[in-house]
């Protein structure tokens, strides 16, 4: 599992603020992906729910009592974060636990920056 | 079409970063429309060419010969946009003037924000 890595961070030197230049093609279709990921939410509580945990990490068995939603679909949801290398998992034991990846959060939140 | 508030900067104290403290329901609703919003390519080199274009703002005519589209399809992701609250249009004279809200991207930058 840990051997998804964050394409966005890793593949690219994406990206300049939008305010300073406009985006190519390549770089709109990745970021395009990761903001798509983030665009639901449940996918957002997750993280963030992942994101503030003490120590930084939390395993599903942390997560699920905050939603009325099955195992499965909240696994569902893990995936498409890991997918879009916003969170990272690795197994210990029983559970997996995740952690956000923060080249990618801090490239976001670079690229949505304004000098306003 | 300068009626279109930006909901998510006006209505609510949207949030703290994610590193910090986990999100309501309701917060990840809010951000989560916007985030969907930005999950598209041709939308984010949009918003790209408007965010860096000569003065802060663009009207359609700046935009159209970036893409391979009709303007209907671009005039339907411009509006998008500008549901989200991601950026605002003005009329003047023959054409529309788009500008970004600087407002929304620096909260979505913050609440992306990680100290990492």
């Amino acid at each position: 599992m840990s051997k998804q890595l964050p394409l966005v961070a890793t593949e690219s030197q994406c990206c300049s603020p939008l305010t300073r230049e406009p985006l190519s093609e390549d770089q709109s279709a990745e970021l395009a992906r990761v903001f798509k990921a983030l665009g639901d939410p449940v996918r957002l509580r997750l993280l963030s729910l992942i994101a503030s945990h003490a120590g930084g990490e939390a395993c599903v068995c942390d997560l699920t009592d905050a939603f009325d939603l099955t195992g499965p679909t909240i696994s569902h949801h893990l995936k498409v974060l890991r997918e879009a290398g916003i969170i990272d998992g690795e197994r210990r034991g029983t559970w997996i636990y995740y952690r956000v990846l923060p080249t990618t959060l801090q490239m976001l939140s670079s690229v949505l920056m304004t000098t306003a």
